[in-house]
């Protein structure tokens, strides 16, 4: 990629921060160097060429990376930025993958030097595994990616990660606030990983004997990391929740339809979610 | 298919039924025939070969046929048998694709001749999509399929359905009670449906830029056959309220822990779903 000339770390060689480096290579950065406290993790890497060099201790190439990009859990983001702020290289710009941004960017910048530039990043894209060897450059391939920059940015950043986001594939790079991303956060991916937790909990040792693809996709996600999870829907717990009782309201409807035997009501309901879901496709697949 | 030296009619020609009828074509049957009421599926249907002959009275076909196929929606299947008493031919079998089982075998049993034999049935297959041109011979294929044999079917009968539906290519052949079927169907089935109608209604202009794949396959079936599904959630009512009302209990825990910001509660609620999701789809794919 032009202009693509920086030292860049990505401190986390899980899933994500695995697939981050794998996609960065390919548009030949200076250096590409990743921070993790698995040693093996870091082996892996080197010995696959998905990095150039990978540290345990984050100092040395903190001190002359010049983007880092932060894939740890996100109770950790925070953890790490306060702890190695000594050692970031000045004017360095970061960013991290984290599926909520409001607690986060706040909390970063109130101890943030004023030299340094944080700005949030989400990439719309995963899979329900953990791990470096999960890890694929592809998962980005036509992805929605989210930045939720603040006044506090520098417009010059901003636009080299959205150039970065968009070289490693993604499709639609959105700039939205960090409390708007946590708000649509809530029910795009909170509420459909939660619901399919709730369905797994019915399964039974001959479940699978009974099933055709509806029940197979809606749990698909069950799949979850555990940690992880729990750690998003407390850090987004007021949208969550808010997003649930919604949820909530929608399925007492379809109930009390069902009870009164309401043939009419019903098909409408389900009209109208046809409806949705077929303008909905459509436009994810422009 | 050895012993497939049958006439069989089958009775509605849309997703499910064309596809029967494709996927029948290949056991080379004595003769496949078809009733529907559109005149247009017919042509087409004999047109491309899906099936010998196609009328729109039923008397014919039914006079001549060993075995009769009901793909009509829920609220006909009854209505059909009732009205087309006089025509099945003696001894025939009779088998449907009904989603739900007790209420349909109670009432059609109500009143069947006592040469015939109605052997309920259900392919736990589909797609998101109805009518012909959707149909495929191989949405068979790995499927599982349930029929719901009661006292009153000949062995010989319930044994050549399931030879038939193992020809066409079904893995899991079970063998349950009509109301057991109900009630596995209310959960694995009319659940996920009903989840996926629900989360679609909070879909907005600009959702489809903030979503990864957990919402997609999530609502992937809120593309719903409204009529039908109305039939079907109405016919099993109690037992799809009972599994609605069992979700909400479990949804209720998970937001109850998100409010207490107890970690280790929905860490523990994650992990076990995320077991739980493993065995399962390993089961599955055995």
């Amino acid at each position: 990629m032009d202009g693509f000339d920086l030292n860049i770390t990505i401190v986390g060689l899980g899933l994500i921060g695995g697939s981050y480096a794998m996609a960065l290579k390919e548009l030949k950065p200076k250096n590409l160097w990743a921070v993790d406290i698995d040693k093996e993790v870091i082996e892996i890497a080197q010995k696959k060429g998905f990095i150039d060099q990978g540290y345990t201790d984050a100092e040395i190439p903190l001190k002359n990376s010049d983007l880092v990009i932060l894939c740890v859990y996100p109770a950790l983001m925070t953890k790490f930025v306060k702890e190695n702020m000594d050692f970031f290289k000045k004017g360095a710009i970061i960013t991290d993958v984290g599926g909520t941004k409001e607690t986060l960017i706040k909390e970063v910048n109130s101890f943030l030097r004023d030299d340094l530039d944080f700005i949030g990043g989400h990439p719309m894209a995963g899979r329900e595994y953990k791990g470096l060897s999960f890890a694929s450059k592809d998962i980005f391939i036509g992805a929605n990616y989210m930045l939720t920059p603040t006044e506090d940015n520098k417009k010059e950043n901003i636009a080299l990660i959205e150039k970065m986001v968009k070289g490693i594939g993604c499709k639609n790079v959105m700039k939205i606030s960090p409390q708007k991303h946590d708000e649509v956060m809530a029910y795009t991916s909170q509420l459909p990983h939660i619901m399919a937790a709730a369905l797994m909990k019915g399964v039974k040792e001959d479940t699978h004997l009974f099933v055709a693809g509806s029940f197979r996709d809606a749990t698909r996600v069950a799949r979850l990391n555990g940690k992880l999870w729990a750690d998003l829907l407390i850090d987004n717990r007021e949208n969550t929740i808010e997003k649930i009782e919604e949820f909530e309201e929608y399925v007492k409807n379809i109930k009390a339809s069902i009870i009164n035997k309401d043939h009419e009501s019903l098909e409408n309901i389900f009209e109208d979610a046809r409806i949705k879901r077929e303008e909905f496709i459509k436009k994810c697949q422009h």
